[in-house]
């Protein structure tokens, strides 16, 4: 559950920008560029990563490995941030909460974010983050709040739901306000989330003077992976079974112990066809998406050639897989030992996010007479 | 309007603290002693004041003077907020905003809150406030806050009231607790909010372990001040009219124009009677309050015997207050020109602020496993 309240963790793998008609924001200054150590004035990526543990390879080709294509098209102009206070908008045991966000920072590296090109922090080490949401609350009705979808779909489940829940919308508004971000690669599920980001963007620059830009969504076709368990379901950290998904630090013999329980069906020969065969499908979906360099017509001619029934074709994508994991597995585990780094970085990261995030609230308290 | 949302400007003559049952908190620990400058670890008083810009001495009566008292008893144990996030919740001019807020400022320290021994500081010099108040958001039910009995009120007359109209009771909890205040001099109307911050304060022990104290209300009676043009109503920062209070910075002529204009009655002769005769009262309270050392009968006796009318003793009343407020006018049109000044005694006291609020958010982070 703590993996869908924000910031959808899948993002595209072709991004194509969605477009919004402007206004003239021509002017909005990018105090952004000097600190991300650019001078030009272009688009600034935001995006954001609930700290729910060691990421499985539903997150990696979701969001990830895209995250990654990200940082080469945006290089030094990227923000990645662990969002830990969103993830406190459900309740979290606080030593796994400390454990996930350590175990997210040193698989991001192990699979290429580079700090040096993109600042990767944790949000809560940078206190600006709420200080922009308080204004933002202060300039967003409540009615518009509630007429999220999310929150009434969260409402309708949850007893005593947390102002938390009704109101992360706005920090996440904030989180990318704060660096005057112009591009937010997100799922189609937070449309109305960043649609709220551009209301309150234009509202304050109509309001008190420009400040913010309009930020657009970077969206695109997502390569869906599905529960290994329930293959109706998509790969979930809050899927009980740790059988259902496959973590970027499992060991060869786990990958193959899951994949050898993957639900399949009765029918030995390998074919896709996602709506009759789900189980199945979704294995091959999972190899395409691991490798680019094969296509769906190879892996079923290779089979059929080789006589290959869906077990031996488990072992065969067990073998990719862990292939494929192996270098992020090391890397991710060495990486993992070294806290005092880990930490580093995350500092290091918050203290380049803090700079740019200092001056826009600089401008943004003496637009409002706070200073 | 502004005056009403948050903590009430009103506090109480002869306080006394209105004691709750106390669950375990004797290992909770005051690191605010320290910073502070005492090694005790007694109460602790946090008060939040609205930067209405200069106060009337209806403020002056019903909170500003009680303040300056309990500086004496709580010496270097009580910081005084300038709240001017909570003035965002609802809309404001920017610029009288900040002048608002440098106008308080000024009026406090001349009507003898003493720097060295409050932390007088401006709230959005200190960004904890807003990162307690998110993690207390986390911690409280949306059902929660729409009980409130002010948020009822204000709902039922705002069309599309912000998010910060819903909230702001969190933050006020937050700015309490960030001090692990102990005592909080506000009037019964934030009964409700005291009681906001007692839950949440026992929650978060509950849940994540003892950090924060549970506070007391000092309440007392309240010296009440009424509106001159209206005294149906107390005299209010909201009501159009500029003659229905008197400021503190006011000239004696304007003192006397206002007091002239006074609404009072057609009976010539000075009486106390509040019920039917208000407006003659009223002065009769103005004069009371800002006069320790006269009592009702000195004043009605002296009138009885110098033959003195309403009308008379308005001239009589006016030279008072005009004498009163004298020196504090002085010192506030002298420390008003000096900008400089007031900024560093607000950041001297948000740097001190800062120094406990960010012990207290170590330690609150650590629990949460943030850091």
């Amino acid at each position: 559950m703590a993996t869908s309240i924000t910031w959808s963790r899948r993002m595209f793998s072709k991004c194509h920008r969605i477009f919004h008609r402007r206004k003239s924001n021509a002017s909005v200054s990018f105090s952004t560029a000097k600190a991300l150590g650019s001078a030009s004035t272009r688009d600034l990526v935001f995006t954001g990563i609930q700290p729910t543990g060691v990421p499985h390879i539903g997150n990696y080709v979701g969001a990830i490995s895209q995250m990654v294509r990200l940082q080469q098209t945006y290089k030094d102009r990227m923000l990645l941030s662990v969002v830990d206070l969103h993830a406190l908008s459900i309740p979290q045991d606080p030593s796994l909460l400390r454990s996930n966000i350590l175990d997210l920072t040193a698989c991001l590296l192990a699979c290429g974010i580079d700090p040096k090109h993109t600042i990767l922090f944790q949000q809560s080490m940078v206190p600006h983050h709420t200080e922009l949401a308080w204004i933002l609350f202060c300039n967003c009705s409540v009615p518009r709040l509630q007429r999220m979808a999310q929150w009434k779909e969260k409402k309708a489940t949850i007893k005593e739901p947390s102002v938390g829940l009704l109101t992360y919308p706005i920090l996440q508004a904030a989180d990318i306000m704060l660096y005057k971000s112009t591009l937010v690669p997100v799922g189609e599920d937070q449309t109305q989330h960043i649609e709220l980001t551009r209301d309150l963007s234009r509202a304050f620059n109509s309001r008190y003077g420009l400040v913010f830009p309009e930020c657009d969504m970077l969206a695109g076709e997502i390569p869906k992976i599905r529960s290994l368990r329930n293959p109706s379901n998509k790969m979930s950290k809050s899927e009980p079974s740790e059988k259902s998904r496959i973590e970027l630090t499992d060991s060869p013999e786990v990958i193959a112990e899951k994949i050898k329980k993957a639900v399949t069906d009765f029918t030995s020969e390998l074919t896709y066809d996602p709506v009759n065969r789900p189980g199945v499908s979704n294995l091959l979906d999972i190899h395409l998406a691991l490798c680019d360099d094969i296509d769906l017509e190879d892996i079923l001619e290779d089979s059929f050639l080789s006589a290959e029934d869906t077990g031996l074709y488990k072992q065969r994508l067990s073998q990719v897989v862990a292939e494929k994991l192996a270098p992020i597995r090391a890397e991710a585990i060495r990486l993992r030992a070294d806290e005092g780094h880990l930490l580093e970085v995350l500092g290091d990261g918050a203290d380049r996010a803090s700079q740019i995030a200092s001056e826009t609230m600089a401008e943004v308290k003496t637009k409002l007479g706070l200073r």
